[in-house]
């Protein structure tokens, strides 16, 4: 499997956004975080994405250079409109704003309406780690699910992402509230797989392993039945109010999704704690964590973001892997 | 089924929480706190768990007379310290102080250090939707259910809420980590019933709808499998950083739930957007939610708190409901 440099790999999305369009400055960093998103081992949001937000370029479903503009706010809350711009672009400025309003006010809130995907929610987070705050964040999206007790895809899959700053790198949740995303299920149907768990039911409303059988109901499975239903609810309606932007049903009404909503909080954790007292909380929690005898000698307990954090290293060392017929399309865009 | 008045029901709570020593002005909040978690046919944090608070305070677990103090703080971030005392008083302090933040900040967050279980953790998303605010609050709990990968109860089931006011009344979410409560595993056991969806695991790995075969193994089954687990983990540090206080693995090392660690956040969403707007949001979301079809007639599709407040409407109507002996017992406390 071939390996890249992580500037190497981030050079060539640089290049074709370049060429799509984007100015120098917003290249560069939409480059970096699809480079990172592959180093870190999310790859579903890094090679295999990167095509879609192109073609949304070219087709001029994101409009390439704009910027988000304040539309109100109160104090350590504001609300901004992301004019239709570039996903990435305008989550990482949602997510900055909303630290720099921690360094002011000790926390910050941004709602972000009339934005576009953000790829990888995990970007976010780490962002506000990165800055010694804990980061909240999320999207909602176009209905992908049904509500608990209903067939009828009418909420969103939301994707939540939390971050907490530590002494060997952040913990970092990011998570949507389907059991399996749909990429995942459409990867197993291609390899003729079965899901580990049910993920979802199948057109007569059974409970199915059946990747094949879920795509065609559109009947995900939300996490813990009726209760990651409900959760996504809530998570569809806040960032919508706190923007003033779309809720999922709005969303689907477009056809596609675009000018979704979303939701940025940092929280100046080191500021309040001190980073000795920080790091001290982190590392005996995990330290407490590892202590759990793993069901299967292979498969450590591990807190979330691990595996990552470990991948991360791994492309460090050895390169970050690519697949070879997406790294071969990157270099002919 | 008996039924009382609402105040019939508080000024019981109130007479035996001034006979167990909380002064006037706590003893009429808690009661009324209980009160209206009865009324909202939140039995489980009504009457079944009054004599626990009350055996609580006169083992001198609960200190009757503490007040949170604040500790730390940096503008709309606060850090308090909740003395050992009453879980409700002090959780509804550190909410009331979230909405105060919000009202000068725009949002507030409040983290509440050595303070006891909260009970209906919904109560406090209400107080915040009831102010026009969204309210985010949770707490850590102790070791309920293991992490994923182990059969080791280390980690807690730490209760979510989330509130958005609405028109019709708030939309709340309020939800535990685990797939079923204990509380909820014990009264299926006696019944000699089954579980609807699988709970957990017995003490042999397998996945199970047995709640004494839960109960005994201790492996109670995260909502989402990975995904619960995750996020109960973040749960657990998040409120412990900003607090201060302890994570799930420290309340556990005192073998009973004591000094657990709450956050409170507040957003001033109608002063964000107005109530006009805000109520047309969520009318809009409430209405598209509503045209789902649901898969039993008898059972519509609801957004999240909508049973409790049909609930609420019909004590109301009715006069609450309550458990007979439960009701006898309270009144010869």
């Amino acid at each position: 499997m071939p390996r890249v440099s992580l500037s190497e790999l981030r050079d060539e999305f640089r290049r074709v956004l370049l060429g799509a369009g984007l100015a120098e400055e917003r290249a560069e960093l939409v480059a970096r975080l699809f480079a990172e998103n592959q180093r870190d081992g999310v790859a579903s949001h890094g090679l295999n994405r990167f095509p879609g937000l192109v073609a949304g370029l070219r087709s001029g479903d994101l409009e390439p250079g704009a910027n988000p503009t304040k539309v109100g706010g109160l104090g350590a809350l504001e609300q901004w409109d992301g004019g239709m711009g570039v996903g990435p672009w305008n989550a990482h400025y949602g997510m900055g704003r909303a630290i720099e309003l921690a360094r002011e006010h000790g926390l910050g809130c941004v709602g972000l309406r009339n934005t576009n995907h953000w790829m990888r929610g995990g970007t976010y987070g780490l962002q506000a780690a990165d800055a010694g705050c804990i980061g909240i964040c999320w999207t909602n999206t176009i209905p992908l699910m049904p509500p608990w007790g209903s067939a009828e895809a009418k909420i969103g899959n939301n994707p939540l992402v939390i971050a907490v700053p530590g002494p060997d790198g952040p913990l970092l949740l990011d998570m949507a509230m389907s059991q399996y995303s749909n990429g995942k299920l459409e990867i197993l149907r291609q390899q003729g797989k079965s899901l580990p768990i049910a993920g979802g039911f199948d057109r007569e409303g059974n409970l199915t392993t059946d990747p094949a059988a879920i795509l065609a109901s559109r009947r995900a499975l939300p996490i813990g039945y009726w209760k990651g239903s409900a959760l996504a609810m809530m998570l569809d309606t806040v960032p919508a109010l706190v923007s003033g932007g779309q809720t999922s049903h709005e969303i689907g009404r477009q056809g596609k999704e675009r000018a979704v909503s979303q939701v940025f909080l940092a929280i100046d954790v080191t500021a309040l704690r001190g980073e000795t007292g920080l790091n001290a909380t982190v590392a005996a929690f995990v330290a407490d964590l590892h202590t759990a005898q793993p069901l299967s000698p292979d498969e450590p307990v591990r807190y979330p973001g691990e595996g990552m954090l470990q991948r991360r290293q791994e492309s460090g060392r050895n390169g970050v892997w690519v697949d070879e017929k997406q790294w071969a399309a990157l270099r002919a865009m």
